[in-house]
């Protein structure tokens, strides 16, 4: 194997940034893909995640996860095919999911073995597993059903309702008979959120800056008030929610994206929260590994049966990546930001 | 008993207040007490309770309780004794906590008889059933055991800790072999609060009026972070909790004192609640009437036992009212808020 002498390809973290990231935070290298010890697995990486958290990790600063080491490969979660194995549970051909990184080859020592799992759901596409099937998916399932929790009948929102978590929390909600509204950016993305994914409605929060407006026209869609909310975004969004939440209503905290950059994003009403008996939980879908195989079994059946629809917007090569992945952050992107490596 | 013409004295809503409520706001008014007909009991009050939530009545605006009717008397808890009765459940001369107003007598009809508790608890003063035994003892029960949830030694911060609810929080929260830092304004209540409760400690929020120092003199007091936190404030105290929190901390939230009056008091960075993996809950104790009992029984048993301290600040005559709750608002009271209606 390793008389090809294969190259790989890698994305290393260059510099932190200060607001938002600039392709001079990161550096692409290339090195020779080392010889295979004894116990490890040598994976081509097909397809790489870009999402979202990545860019709290970019950061030096106090968070759920360690941050990104400088000069080190970006970290990041991939789908490819293991083409080397000195490893008794992996053999060469097998479709696997992996924390890859941003890079072309990965090899995975014998003690670190279980962070790779073998891909073979028929009628689900390998790059879905970074999708609707992956993290995304059971992500947007566990703050609807363990968090939000919702009733038949109730009325749910969500914020970046064309995103790889967004469009799956609306179509799960479908799925159990609720009114489901999103906030997307642009006619485009919500005409796509109503008429592709099935929400009720979709409101283009670029159309309503300001809270009194975007208030009034997420109370147009919500004549019952809300019942749950899932939060991808913070900032007036989020305010715009509060004021329309029902009694013993729940807010599932997923991620605060517009404050990502480092853009104040205060939440202005905290007293809704006592007046409206309100509960706003944060989570993180890797603290809730016991919840995935409930979910994702759900997930993979709504895929094959054609009923989760999802998108993906695929950057091509790994040289890309920064591009894309600075793009995601100001919704560039329309639905699940991938990078084919390929 | 009518044959005495009785005298009632009430204080009425004269108009709602535009930020901080005025003398003006209220109304001194006398009317005669009428005849007692078959099924109701006329109770003469006591002791008045004054509470914080009464400030979000007065204002006209969607709320968990109807708005206080203007040119109606003010609604409030009260304890007094029984002087008449047409209704056998009741005999004179029974000490009963009911909602009787800001008024010296009040009527209760055979349909809301409930609405009337008999008090026999020996070694628990009356006045204690409008404080650490009755509806802020409960929410304080309740917020710590059933939101908060703490764990042996694990750290919990409670505000407004000198006051009616936040000092029975501490004491409870010592009784369960947690460490307990209170936030109260001043040194003399400081010193109460550590001194007398058996806080570990109390921060004076007076001495630190931005978020900086607030957070460094916190995490001075917090060496192991904090796991769970009882809000009565809001704003920078809450804040700063948020910088310290650990992962999985819970946020009671029961009110937000600090805005009352319409000052605002954004939360500043709601994205560390996905960071820590927060949960935040609002509450009202009145929609959790099954946990009463449980509350009660312990309530009582510390009081009795002298293990739970309390302090009242007690206006003498019903004229001195608006005042007195003027003064609450502004944090001028030290422990519970009464008014000798006697």
């Amino acid at each position: 194997m390793n008389s090809l002498k294969l190259i790989n390809d890698q994305v290393l973290l260059a510099s932190r940034p200060r607001a938002e990231p600039v392709a001079n935070n990161f550096r692409l290298v290339q090195c020779a893909v080392p010889e295979l010890q004894e116990g490890q697995v040598l994976v081509r990486n097909q397809y790489l995640s870009l999402d979202p958290y990545m860019r709290g990790r970019m950061n030096d600063s106090k968070s759920y996860a360690q941050p990104q080491a400088l000069n080190e490969v970006m970290g990041g979660r991939t789908v490819g095919e293991v083409i080397a194995s000195r490893n008794p549970a992996f053999i060469v051909g097998e479709k696997v999911f992996g924390n890859g990184g941003w890079q072309l080859f990965h090899i995975i020592d014998s003690r670190q073995i279980s962070s790779l799992t073998k891909l073979d759901k028929p009628g689900v596409a390998l790059s879905a597993h970074l999708g609707p099937a992956g993290m995304p998916g059971v992500t947007a399932w566990y703050g609807l059903c363990d968090i939000i929790s919702p009733k038949f009948g109730q009325t749910v929102t969500v914020s970046a309702a064309s995103g790889a978590v967004g469009s799956v929390v609306g179509q799960l909600a479908k799925e159990r008979g609720l009114r489901v509204v999103g906030f997307a950016g642009g006619p485009e993305k919500c005409a796509y959120v109503v008429d592709e994914l099935g929400f009720d409605a979709c409101i283009d929060y670029k159309q309503h800056r300001d809270l009194a407006s975007l208030t009034e026209a997420l109370a147009r869609e919500c004549p019952k008030g809300i019942d749950g909310h899932f939060e991808n975004v913070g900032g007036v969004i989020l305010d715009a929610v509060l004021q329309l939440a029902n009694p013993f209503s729940r807010v599932a905290m997923c991620g605060t994206i517009a404050g990502y950059n480092g853009d104040p994003i205060p939440l202005q009403n905290p007293q809704l929260l006592v007046r409206n008996r309100m509960r706003m939980e944060g989570f993180i879908i890797s603290e809730h590994m016991e919840r995935w195989p409930v979910a994702q079994a759900e997930l993979c059946d709504l895929i094959v049966s054609g009923k989760l629809k999802y998108r993906e917007s695929i950057a091509q090569g790994l040289a890309s990546a920064p591009q894309a992945f600075i793009g995601m952050l100001q919704g560039r992107n329309f639905g699940k930001q991938l990078v084919d490596l390929t």
